[in-house]
């Protein structure tokens, strides 16, 4: 039994770990950590997970989860850093799902504005993409669970950037993402009356996930990678579709291009390369990443599209099929059950 | 192994059928019929069911099926009474998701406004709501799924009326259906055009779930129970939320209908009464149904209200609960994995 | 000209007025008042509203205010009753949006829960629904704006009751509201995950428009009324959806309610009665309560529905309606030109 | 008093121009053609708008139409052509709501699949942008009032584009649409169910309004422009959101392009160049088009998005626009009373 503790399990992300975790013979969850909640039941702020634990949320406390397997910090964007140096010794292995250690120190503290309070530990951290990443993610000690937005981005462009057959300067990439991304929050602009009826882009140029994009697909290209990204927050409440334009390097055709897709994706059990257009609504509540593409012909451009649920395979999804690859798990255990789905 | 076939499986329910049924081991889905999808892909039409099947539909012959354990039926109204008479010597049970088989003719005749072609079978046809005719699901040859509408209303009121703690004529019902309850359909009236930013009542008075609602409700009362109902369209996907009204015929306390309520269901497992107001959104995508309960002291009402997904507990996950107990399963097997959801 | 200022403008509410009443040629807004939002353009805060105005919200000052032909209280309940006895003496008339005004002293305090700050003024205060108290508003040195639920509530029963056609006991109400009869709000509730997708009743059996129901019934029936009512929040911006049943005391059909009504009000320019159901769509961004009823044979009862946008005829709509009637102006100026909708 | 009809008046844009016709003094609604509703009442099918007429709908009889000063097509793309020819030599002037008169005949042919029926005529037509095309629109007998995408993709770029400081060919835009673009419509791809939750890309490569906006963009620049577009359905009635990215020629910022933007629309009543980003609820219901711009300095890309009301800017609005500078009136009659909204 791989034995767990989710820490900051009252969020939205939280909840999808529970929802996943809890049901599993081959997993315990040994505490659930969520500072704002201590005391309260788990079933209290999660009614729509049923029955499956009758705990409380407790503090954090170290020596609790002393000598775990796993343990999973679902936190806002600062405080995993502040966590991890106290906790990596005593434990076997960490998932961090918030931004703390995805980027090098310095493309973190120009976007994030604020230094970095662990940046010893950033090159122990690994990038948990699958797709990109397997085999270091079997032996990290520290994975960084990739953000909603640079999933879709990223898989939605890899097979095209890392074989080389788009300039990879000039990149768009326009993505649109349903409000629990952005986690639970009480503020106007995301009331329901501010948000129903409503698009708005946000962060424009500055969003703290351009430079985990930038990064990535610098890397998998092996040459500097520029994007130019706008995030969208549209009336939904799961979701993001991610659309990305790039120029093809040579001609190449739509049946081209699905079927360096598909050969590239062969062994991913959550990519999905599609014959037209992907939509949120096929893959929300599961793990799966859709893609579409297209060449427009008359500009020479590559359209690439993904979509995926924003708290399963951009967040909680995403680092149960990392723990899967850790234990030496098959990736969909739990995601999906006897190559069925279990969500 | 449960030998099974879904009849009418590319709508919504069906689809939810497929989903519930096709992960488990101890259940094999034989056939997929679905008239208007012949020779599609299972997975085409219900994309959001990862992986589970390479099967496509296939038309309706009834030697396919015969010799099966249970066949479900997720027809339109007035198709299931003239496929059921031919199908019932040639399979174990059948479970009939449609309103055909759960009124007696004459109310059948009266509602749904065309002669019954099927009238024979009646009697034999068990209503099947679980927490009122457990015993009879057991050994039903035939069970008739309650109805979405119905399923909320008389849950919400079962206890006060069978223990005769409220008069039974004059109860008010006003339900508010997501757009999956009116099945997949291309109709303006359907459009999300119309159906955003709008509330809209439908046929008043006239509703074919009212007579399935006072009979049982008569039924369980030993007396007659009348009830004024109100169906209303608001715009969203999923879910029932049923609030009732009736007169308490003594003065009580909301505490103690509280505990009449748990009391009455306590053996229930998909039954949760709640200390505040039920929300949708709490059982969206899970077979429970939520109840919420409020003596209105001023009038001495009591106040009544029920949540369901109206595909789930109020169409394929009640089926699939009735299947477990007709085959000696727990109810939750499949919907609840080891008392934990596999939704 | 008719010298106006609009106390408690940033608001939804208050930004209605201002739509309403700035284009107007007969009407001067003088003033434009909101606490929390002091020095910001108005057009900042309610960019819909396009190019009204280049003024600034200002504070509260008596001394700007004094003198004025009218002035608009849109504030939470519970600010006005300290505002109105500072103000009554200094300007002609006020029109109150809030409920402070709208109750005898002993309800209010019962169903707010706070002792009232200016009870001697409550007999000065007309309760300011036009197809109801036309005469009285007229002269009214203090109008008491009716709230939303409350105008949706009675404007479907107000025939049936004045009449003496259903009893006036055990009357049922149910009302679906958009959420921005909630006001602009900063809570994890009113945010758009936990409002979209869901349903949610709250405040039941002690919602603080109950005894204004009651006690404006029981007025024009000249007798007790009592009334359960419980309201629920649906997922839309505007719009309340008010269904209501109700106890025929004889046998009538919906033809016969159909007449009485439109007699009834047929002076009315803001009601409409109509054949079939009414839907929120056909009066959003309107100053029209469309009102649609049924007899339902079976049980005896009335069903009686009424709709209507919770800002304009359930707020800004219906004080403006109640300024042009206290001037002398036809109901409809700036709601409707020309008998046409300015809105 | 112009003399006015309006055919195709049963759908959303048609029911949006009566909405802004029929108020006005100076203008006459002569007759309301619509094929598929001919006999019902005007405020049947278009409820909202209050009592404004009771005439009925009529069919198309030229006869009719022979002398008036201004018809309106709001017809599907396809049948304006049919029409304008036997039109054109009995009336003054026609506005065309539709494709047909808006593209040379090849790219017309290409991006339509069909033959041109009114050819000879195309040279006629005035594209009826009146921030670019001001002058002609005065004189114009037959005007082509632009698509809902095109006039949010080509505000959003023209000052750039006009004045040469981006590269015209790589140009980027992605646009979000509500569904009322769509039309009226029964299907089960538009259908609530499948529009909730969800977004999806269409037509990518091949969508109409391509050539629409290169070719205008082509125009403006003097020089070959190239587009890449994509059109996306997310859930909501109204608004088109448009995204667009260009490579800037040399170094500028976000300031230097306000600036730019601000000056190049500074005589446009209908746009806005905002200081940060554009909204879709802030131009709802309005005949605005809110401008954004940011310089994403790391790449030194152009970002510039634009709103409007597909309905009103993107479709009716624009036509009454249209309407104005033709006959003499001011840009914002009927659409701005007194540089203030009527709508």
């Amino acid at each position: 039994v791989i034995r767990s503790a989710v820490v900051g399990a009252s969020g939205y992300s939280g909840g999808e770990l529970l929802r996943l975790l809890l049901p599993r013979d081959d997993v315990s969850v040994e505490t659930i950590v969520a500072h704002s909640s201590v005391g309260k039941l788990v079933h209290e702020v999660h009614p729509h997970i049923p029955s499956l634990t009758d705990e409380s949320f407790e503090s954090l406390r170290f020596e609790e989860l002393s000598g775990l397997d796993v343990v999973f910090l679902a936190l806002p964007s600062g405080e995993a850093m502040t966590i991890v140096p106290n906790l990596i010794d005593k434990v076997a292995r960490i998932i961090d799902l918030s931004g703390d250690f995805r980027l090098p120190v310095d493309l973190y503290e120009r976007f994030y504005r604020r230094p970095h309070a662990a940046a010893e530990l950033l090159d122990t951290a690994v990038y948990g993409l699958p797709e990109l990443h397997r085999e270091k993610i079997t032996d990290a000690k520290l994975v960084a669970n990739p953000g909603c937005y640079p999933t879709g981005g990223i898989l939605a462009l890899l097979p095209a950037v890392s074989t080389g057959i788009v300039e990879t300067r000039g990149i768009v990439i326009d993505s649109m993402s349903g409000v629990t991304g952005a986690g639970r929050s009480a503020s106007v602009e995301m009331s329901f009356a501010e948000v129903n009826e409503n698009v708005r882009a946000y962060k424009v140029g500055v969003h703290q996930h351009i430079p985990e994009i930038e990064h990535t697909l610098s890397e998998s290209a092996n040459m500097r990678a520029s994007v130019s990204f706008v995030p969208h927050l549209v009336p939904l409440n799961r979701g993001i579709y991610t659309t990305t334009h790039s120029r093809l390097v040579k001609k190449m055709t739509t049946d081209d291009i699905i079927e360096l897709y598909s050969t590239f994706y062969q062994h991913e059990p959550f990519i999905r390369v599609k014959k037209g257009m992907p939509q949120i609504k096929e893959v929300a509540y599961t793990n799966f990443c859709d893609i579409g593409v297209v060449v427009e012909e008359r500009t020479n451009q590559l359209i690439s599209i993904s979509v995926l649920d924003n708290l399963l395979k951009g967040a909680a999804g995403q680092a149960v099929q990392n723990m899967n690859i850790m234990f030496g798990c098959p990736d969909d255990r739990g995601l999906l059950t006897k190559e069925k789905l279990n969500v």
